[in-house]
């Protein structure tokens, strides 16, 4: 019997020490369960994606001593540990994305990435050199077919890469597959990763051990999900999203847990898809602030649905008493907007809010830029001050306390150019800008399922920016079930505006909100990082020019 | 006699039909010089980078439609046009980079690139499968080595691809080198390029001409700087940043200039720095503008350096009616931070300014803002909402009149994060932002050379943010001199702390100076897009994490 662990690493990019420490740590642990080998998920001395700092030699040298130092812990124990590899030769990219095989205090093997991803947020081939040599790894005698994340999912029928390295490793004959992967969610990729470990077992006739990253780098989210999963398609995963450590025995091509797992094994694809998405939000926000060095967090409560949310998830991740909620109405708020906004803060409980009025601010400058607007028309330019005195205040209440302020735009409204830069679109981290307006109002009532949390005067009103009177974003804006789909099908499914109208939707509006969307590019190169958790987020996922015309 | 036309074309990204007519009305012209073949180049119907554009089918597809109507232009004529072709094969990436040769109204041949650039700016593994087959083109008689961009540069001791598609080339005993680029200035490109063709010729002993594009695309500048090159080593370049188009005759292996060539034939290896610095950045102003369907720019002019260049810049490029200054003094400005400001507005014979004090504004912020500062001391706080007031400002003005706001930040800053987010970073197209602050006087000494525009002043006094009583950047950062000598280190060289330490660097400053690089990511994350000028700007060149620690 060979008894393995899995380590759903939450590691912190570049922090090598940290990582190290960790790693070792578990290794000790695992030691103390008998166990025979620790996998620990791809890149994981430097956590993924280290991004450019593979692009500094001593950053690599670094992740090497460090896994040299991890090799000497494994006496009487095995590990394997991702990490970048140099490449001897002078012919071609400097390094390999590899997995080290520690073994008698030292590096056994190394086993190199095959399929490089290089599309979405993905950018490996800017680093790494494909692999084309193939062994298999032997522990105890159970001979083990190692690949690397996107080594496993070639297997469709336009498959991105002309080879998959498991043709050649099961010539070997392995009696079972393990992968180390570092692999983000969004609300898409669990089932996918389920549909991709069945068709690899059903391939390949052979259990798979399968171990992911877990916790926030920035932007992206990882959600563990960490499994093993046998040729009779029983299949045992790890908990989402929260690093964890779980032991298996194989025995007789079969793998089982050594104890009984958390969430009674459910994969994370039979969750509903707003429970994931809040759990990646609320993992995503306080990661980037336990990461960054900081704990509390400051946002403008407009009384509107996407501020409320966003309150409420950063409640959720950082605790209330580091959420601080600042009000600030204007002349054309509406008396519900305040209220609404205090309904929130009674229901979470939070015990401060500031409430900073606009107007005299507004006026002062309105008197001070009168003469320089030379009589032109009043237009978007009064809305925008308004949106800008907000970001001022917010900016400058962060700065004198240490906060980082959230964002609250939505995914519909940064398509559309519908914000204001400098104003509302300001922040440290956008929390809901890959959740489009609809989205949004399914994940509250989702928060909403048990208790009125988010109270529903704010779920059943007409969404407005209020910024002049009477203002409803349905003025400017298709309703948003429409604005949505259209948005989706041109952003995460790449339709052109004459497939959209193909498919009944109407030319005008087509061609106006394609418009919008290709035209403000140049206001989302200034947003901040977007927590992802659809297959196509704004943001690195999709990097389009900006002074293009199409 | 072979007689071919190099037309080093500055298309719109995207913008299929205005650079298709383009295309078409220099094949007619070539028509009438009795031209045999014109060559376009890299990517020409859709313009480089087209980024994420090809994920669109239809846009692919609509590449292709506007590439066959070319071909019914082209009756005794033969050209060479660059786009996207899709990979027949379900097997690898959808498309290939390609050349399209077109001839007696049709596609004849296509030859695709091998060598897919994916680092630096580039991305091309992200779109591109990497070409494996070999032939040459032949036009009456004359055998012609096809390549593409990426395809000629893998020529040294540690080379990045471990393939070179002219050794493959070559055993067909081409005639010459045809190379079709699209390959983006920085001030150390032109020399590069140079020894690269220099390198190839060396090689295979044939003749090459390389025809580049011209023009800029946001952040990219193209210098064109297209040109023949014989095997004795004597070169004909065509002008720089400008579309052009130029007839050289091929016979016996030797290749001359129809015309004479204006520049006497320089390379633009041979002009100085700065004037290829002045050149990119004019150019680069000029086309964001243009691409984008604006004219005017409004910038705030402090007094200092770095808004006194991006004025003369943006005066140069798009014709001083059109660059409209904005003056803010503060309680904090020094008296010559206005006179220094209205002296180069003088110089320049700008016709219109305004002077928008701060002051009546900041004390009603202040005031607003007092009770919810908690008593707490003044800090960096108050200097930011001084910058964000007159971001504010230029926003609105912008807003109000039409402008695009040009961000006059330094790369200097950029680095080391001194700028306030959302107030001096603000801005849809940063100028400067690839030009350290010794960069920015040595270009300020460029430009007045032969007169002082830039009033001398201006270039003599201490930095400084004037955000509190006598500040000087100083206070806060070591003398430029040496703090860009360790950014350069760092930022374009990879180099370590430790090596820089090596070097002879205080190992203090040096933690410092890198701590603060690093530290400062969110604030690059948002800033505008970036004029690249050296080999390794901030923006999509530079890509690092943001919560990472090293």
């Amino acid at each position: 019997m060979l008894k393995v662990a899995l380590v759903q690493l939450n590691p912190h990019v570049a922090n090598i020490e940290e990582n190290s420490n960790k790693i070792i740590s578990y290794i000790n642990q695992a030691k103390l369960k008998g166990v025979d080998l620790v996998v620990f998920p791809e890149l994981s001395i430097c956590g993924y994606p280290p991004m450019d700092f593979l692009n500094f030699s001593e950053f690599v040298n670094n992740c090497n001593k460090a896994i040299n130092k991890i090799a000497e812990e494994c006496t009487d124990i095995a590990a394997i540990v991702g990490g970048p590899l140099v490449n001897p030769l002078p012919e071609g990219k400097d390094l390999y994305n590899a997995a080290f095989i520690l073994e008698a205090g030292k590096i056994k093997q190394t086993i190199k990435k095959t399929l490089l991803p290089n599309y979405d947020v993905f950018d490996e081939y800017r680093y790494f050199e494909p692999n084309n040599e193939f062994q298999l790894v032997t522990c105890k005698g159970v001979k083990m077919a190692l690949t690397i994340c996107e080594d496993l999912w070639n297997l469709n029928s336009n498959p991105l890469y002309i080879k998959n390295p498991m043709d050649e490793l099961i010539k070997f004959e392995p009696d079972l597959m393990i992968n180390i992967a570092a692999s983000p969610f969004s609300y898409t990729h669990p089932q996918k990763r389920k549909e991709v470990l069945i068709d690899n077992i059903s391939k390949y006739n052979i259990p798979v051990m399968y171990v992911n990253q877990s916790g926030a780098q920035t932007e992206l989210v990882f959600d563990g999900n960490s499994q093993v999963m046998n040729t009779d398609g029983t299949s045992f995963c790890m908990r989402s999203f929260d690093e964890a450590m779980e032991v298996f025995c194989v025995e007789n091509n079969y793998i089982l847990p050594l104890d009984n797992l958390r969430k009674t094994y459910t994969q994370n694809a039979d969750f509903s898809e707003y429970e994931l998405i809040e759990w990646a939000l609320v993992q995503g926000i306080r990661d980037y602030f336990k990461k960054s060095g900081f704990s509390k967090a400051i946002l403008g409560l407009s009384g509107g649905v996407d501020s409320a949310l966003v309150q409420v998830l950063a409640t959720k991740a950082l605790g209330v008493e580091n959420v601080l909620p600042v009000l600030m109405p204007s002349q054309y708020s509406s008396d519900h907007s305040v209220s609404d906004s205090l309904k929130l803060i009674e229901n979470l409980g939070c015990k401060e809010h500031f409430i900073v009025p606009i107007k005299s601010v507004y006026t002062e400058i309105e008197n001070t830029l009168k003469p320089f607007f030379l009589d032109k028309p009043a237009n978007v330019t009064e809305e925008n001050i308004q949106s800008r005195i907000r970001g001022l205040y917010v900016m400058a209440l962060s700065n004198k306390h240490g906060h980082i302020l959230l964002n609250t735009s939505n995914k519909s409204e940064l398509a559309v150019g519908y914000g204001t830069l400098y104003g509302d679109m300001a922040g440290g981290l956008s929390v809901i800008g890959d959740l489009y307006k609809t989205q949004v109002y399914k994940l509250c009532e989702w928060i909403n399922k048990d208790q009125e949390i988010i109270p529903n005067n704010i779920l059943i009103k007409a969404p407005s920016a209020e910024l002049r009177p009477g203002q409803k974003d349905s003025d400017s804006l298709p309703d948003y079930d429409i604005l949505d789909k259209i948005l989706y099908h041109y952003i995460e499914e790449n339709n052109s505006a004459n497939q959209l109208i193909e498919m009944g939707y109407e030319a005008n509006l087509v061609n106006r909100i394609l418009r919008l969307v290709n035209m403000n590019e140049y206001k989302r190169k200034q947003t901040p990082p977007i927590l992802r958790v659809s297959p196509r987020a704004f943001g690195s996922g999709r990097r389009m020019p900006i002074v293009a015309k199409y």
